[in-house]
């Protein structure tokens, strides 16, 4: 069974090749496959059931602010990308440019969007006239294309899935409350959905978006100890509306500009989840995204009754609203449960010969594999809080670790040491200068990943890299 | 105030203009608006969210047939697209080129998918080795780049949204069977939930998808007499297998080729919708797949209690699962009634202060205008009962209108004068050959819609066209 063993093989442990265990658990939970097209990956039903589990989640969460879906366009032709100057520098070189249509030469080559804001941009100029056309608060779920020379997969792929608000406001406030409610909606979806903790925060000026006036973003910190920007909301001022001329008039017949937003998650949620939750035997996946919670396995299914009783108890599953399947393939118990581990399914529900006799099946857990015998009338109601509190622990566990890799360090040797010897973020002062900035990431790789949101108390008066006063605490590390 | 004017300004008659009239009520109903991406359009948030809504009902019926989602590249390396001779014939011409990435040529340029048999192929080509992996039933959710020369609104644009299947099977049997499952589930889709009746059929040689042994299709009538193919299922046989190596070892250790299929349905069908369906009103939506069925509209609404109390009938709607929102804006009741007709929403509710103090409301349907009194206590189970008789009514409204389009002729006089004087569907005899149906086309613009699938009662005995004998009956029309 060339399929089972592929499947099972062992992986590499993430002790000895964290990279490499992260390509086997990518590959063996059939969650992507590599395609012909350099760069770009196949997103695989495993994998893509995950990502629509996310889309429906978020998707709620927007319009329950007041989001509306569009559709825009995926082409920007050249001029358009252009009528923003920090935009088109920080993207142009990294486009994918179309020059023929059918088999003719395009008059204006056009790039395939690596972000929309310059063509909300262009709609939103013909669109708002009036302060009754405020707020406009517009989300699209699309492909974008970044020409990335070295390329993971989820992690930074030349094409990946998305979703980007493109929001426009009559007042500064209003666009400044908008990128915050919308980080805070992110770091909820992170924290309650994908049990993943993150660090909410906002870039200094070398790390923000291109054209954005302040970029907020969410970072999490994978088990090897690097951080996984996870979620960004910038927001743009008036900046954009000056370039592209979206003004309307106010109560007062004036003519004004707007503010604007945009924000966006992506399918590097996936490589999070995995590099968050993941364990030496496979995926691990929070209950609340699992596609597939709980799998029912048969033991000895040739024999009398097994195959029907177990099909009772899935059906008791499915009845209490648990994503339940139940695997009665011709494979080996033991194969079963390697399938199950691999592809990170929070309960497998065991139920053998002698089970049944004793009216009774038995819970494992996917995240600690602990056991819990349970009577068969009673599995449903079982599993469904055995689900909440795998979903409980997995953040427990992940927010400990994250804790547990934050160094605190006032001196630039110490700081150097860090980076070298202790995994995960380190906190930080800095003068506020960018020369300090890159001095720090030539000379260690670390980058600031962002100065917290939430009041923290200061670590020291001075800049870890040139010892002047500092009154910026920011959080460092190496990063995905 | 501008706004509602543009809204609520006459549109152009269907009768003067059928043409016009598309166009307008695709952008008074805010449907679209047009980019400054030439032949692109930007889908607005109450024509996306149609969308959404057959998005989630043929999501939801492809799943129950075992069907799963996955996402491919965007891109087709030419040498790719190549592979299989008929269908890069069919799609070369009108494909859009990526030449470059960043600041580089490419090596080998690539095109962005019109459709993705040669990418599914490539993949299957990999991921299929037993015939225990057989069969894949997959479905992607996208968009795809054709490059038309003359574009409208839905209908005809150089990108769209839609969904394709892919499946690959053990059996030529199994394969058949697979594309006329997605053809039935096609056409239920468009009569049961679009209100859309709809001829189930097989295309011609001439007609039939690049590179596919047969195509199956489901033909609508417009409301101008014109056919629109609504969506498409395709037989490839094994020819894409050949071409591309897709084999797998059966039962008995043999390698086989697999038999595969495609199928797609695309944003086309919103233009299906308005073109069936809408009147000089504007757009009128089926309650199926409109995004808001219920729209109440207090009258005098700042008389004391009035908004009270229609907030109280938008919850008990609401609470009877009904799609429903309030206009209690600050326009006249006119304009938001104008308003609610043009956006198609089934019904709306009146409630005033002589209805308040009767304990009463008035439900007005959009497709008849019909008013209905009706207690208040009583409104919400008379909507959902009232939403029930539209969706049925505006079908066999629908349906009335097909077979009264329905001429059968048997000379090419006939034909001519048909294709001329009545609009509609020409049912005809055909001898088989093409230059018969070339002919046919030259001299009326007339094409075969297809030949139906259920049994029908032969025209005559001789083809329409050269006069020699003929077994096939063909639907034929003035197609979008």
């Amino acid at each position: 069974m060339a399929k089972d063993k592929k499947l099972v093989e062992a992986i590499t442990s993430m002790e000895v090749d964290f990279a490499q265990w992260y390509t086997d658990v990518v590959k063996k939970a059939e969650l992507i496959d590599y395609s012909s097209v350099k760069g770009c990956m196949v997103i695989k039903p495993a994998g893509y059931a995950i990502w629509e589990n996310i889309q429906k989640e978020l998707d709620r969460r927007f319009k329950e602010t007041g989001v509306e879906n569009v559709y825009m366009p995926m082409f920007i032709p050249e001029s358009l990308l252009q009528k923003e100057k920090d935009h088109v520098e920080g993207f142009a070189p990294e486009v994918a440019w179309v020059t023929h249509g059918g088999l003719n030469p395009l008059q204006e080559r056009m790039c395939i969007r690596p972000t929309s804001e310059t063509l909300f941009c262009d709609f939103y100029a013909n669109d708002i006239q009036s302060y009754r056309d405020l707020p406009k608060c517009y989300n699209q779920w699309c492909s974008v294309v970044r020409w990335e020379k070295e390329t993971r997969p989820f992690l930074r792929s030349r094409e990946f899935l998305w979703q980007e608000g493109h929001t426009a406001h009559a007042t500064a406030e209003e666009a400044e409350e908008r990128t915050l409610q919308m980080l805070r909606l992110y770091a909820d979806f992170c924290e309650e959905v994908l049990a993943m903790p993150v660090i909410r925060g906002r870039k200094t000026e070398k790390e923000k978006f291109a054209g954005a006036e302040a970029t907020y973003t969410i970072e999490a910190l994978m088990h090897d100890g690097k951080a996984l920007q996870s979620g960004t909301s910038h927001n743009f001022g008036d900046g954009f509306a000056k370039a592209f001329g979206i003004q309307y008039t106010d109560k007062d017949n004036k003519l004004q500009y707007v503010h604007q937003t945009s924000w966006g998650m992506t399918t590097r949620l996936i490589g999070a989840i995995i590099m968050v939750h993941g364990d030496d035997s496979g995926l691990v996946l929070p209950p609340e995204i699992a596609p597939v919670q709980v799998m029912v396995i048969p033991i000895q299914q040739h024999k009398d009754g097994i195959l029907n009783k177990a099909c009772e108890v899935k059906e008791l599953l499915a009845q209490a609203g648990i994503r339940v399947k139940m695997d009665d393939s011709e494979k080996s118990p033991g194969w079963k449960f390697s399938e199950q581990e691999m592809r990170g399914i929070p309960i497998r529900v065991e139920l053998g010969p002698k089970d049944m006799e004793a009216g009774k099946c038995v819970l494992v857990r996917r995240d600690t594999r602990e056991k819990t015998e349970c009577p068969l009338e009673e599995a449903a109601a079982a599993a469904v809080e055995l689900l909440k509190t795998i979903q409980k622990d997995m953040f427990e566990r992940a927010k400990k670790h994250q804790e547990s890799h934050v160094t605190e360090v006032k001196s630039y040797d110490e700081f150097k040491d860090a980076v070298e010897h202790k995994p995960g973020f380190i906190r930080a002062m800095w003068c506020g200068d960018v020369e300090c900035e890159n001095k720090i990431k030539e000379d260690t790789t670390a980058t600031s990943r962002c100065m917290p949101l939430e009041a923290q108390k200061a670590v020291s008066d001075v800049c870890v890299c040139c010892g002047k006063p500092a009154h910026k605490l920011v959080y460092w590390g190496k990063a995905y």
